[in-house]
């Protein structure tokens, strides 16, 4: 399995992805499920993925090479907006379908692949995408300013419970690291270690990308802080007066 | 959906269940998932269920009426021990199984049942069991000291971090309503009222049953005071000192 979180925040975007990819619990491996392209002062593209490595790796492939939409064959590097951008990775999408989904179905191997795309191109806002093994897809909005991909239930409360599209950015790469953090401690298909990137908005640049690994230790001042905090809530709450 | 969580403490277990039922999203109900027998002073046996209702009730019943077990008919008021109650209920889940699993099959209806037995019988400590579809069953131990059935992974993390054996009850009661609250906020499936029992070990008499609704003056403070608390620990964390 695999854990990536996107943040879509008025100040920018905080994507989180871990590393682990498995096949069976006795065959892990480390793969970046974080790749990007940039054109410095016009455009920066995030994509994140999960599910089958061998599919997530045909469609960057495939998008590296350039896939046809609307009559030309386009990169992330060429197309004109986000929209186009979420449209292309859903073809790229649609076309390791056609190529290799018939042989995958005789495998009885499922179509598994869920992706996020972020970035900004000049011309308008920062945006953030969830595109489905269709390769349709669904974007997010201040009313919910997060998406998730894979393992997503664990990280879930503290996002449900405090991200809003105001919180800063500096806020939000806490929050993605807590997320993160209760992904990893309930399930082992996610794994150390992890890949973050921020965009400013309207940077056109990648603000910061870090490799965090067991060792770091603001990410262990994190877990340990968090752990701790939530201990310490839970006891400061008052006990029911109706204690049998 | 469902969610169900049960705590094996020294002090005794507690025990929490949904009751939310849902055939599609258009058509929930309120069925309590929380069966007990007591024979005060002698035994105490607590029954919660998760998946297809038709199958957890036709098991439910099954046990009232008595399940052939090593050669004669036991209910959960006979059967002389905790692992012989584990034992029978798995064998009333296959014995439904046996009468229903075909024509289920036939109607493409998965065979979806997990449930939890806790309680105690005079000379032995009390214990808690997680009994599956095949009628094999686990059982809690001090290493970990929790079950979960339903939908499990939002509720975890904060069981994960902090629960051990020795949780005071009166904690443990706070803890699993943490848990419950954030399954409730992140999925539609689970739903209020929730049923909460606690028995207390050597008690031999449920010492609490108590349905919790949406008014409940302490539920709400443990859903508002756990929220404010989880926003006021995310804010203190420091900040990184690379934020970009």
């Amino acid at each position: 399995m695999t854990y990536c979180v996107g943040l879509y925040l008025r100040e920018g975007l905080v994507l989180l992805s871990d590393t682990r990819t498995n096949a069976g619990v006795d065959n892990i491996s480390v793969f970046s499920k974080m790749q990007s392209e940039e054109v410095p002062g016009e455009r920066v593209l995030v994509m994140l993925s999960a599910g089958n490595l061998a599919i997530t790796q045909a469609v960057w492939n495939r998008l590296q090479e350039g896939v046809q939409l609307d009559g030309s064959r386009h990169t992330l590097r060429t197309v004109p907006n986000m929209f186009r951008a979420a449209q292309l990775v859903g073809q790229a999408v649609r076309d390791v379908f056609a190529a290799d989904g018939a042989a995958l179905k005789a495998q009885d191997v499922r179509f598994d692949i869920s992706l996020m795309l972020g970035g900004q191109i000049a011309g308008e806002p920062p945006r953030l995408f969830l595109v489905y093994a269709a390769g349709n897809f669904i974007e997010a909005t201040t009313d919910t300013p997060f998406l998730q991909i894979g393992e997503h239930k664990y990280g879930k409360p503290i996002l449900d419970r405090v991200v809003n599209f105001e919180t800063p950015v500096a806020d939000g790469m806490k929050l993605v690291l807590i997320s993160m953090d209760s992904t990893l401690r309930s399930n082992l298909t996610v794994g150390m270690p992890i890949d973050l990137l921020v965009y400013r908005t309207d940077g056109f640049a990648v603000a910061l990308r870090k490799r965090i690994t067991e060792e770091d230790a603001y990410f262990r001042m994190i877990r340990e802080g968090w752990s701790a905090a939530l201990r310490q809530a839970y006891l400061e709450l008052p006990r029911p007066d109706w204690v049998p």
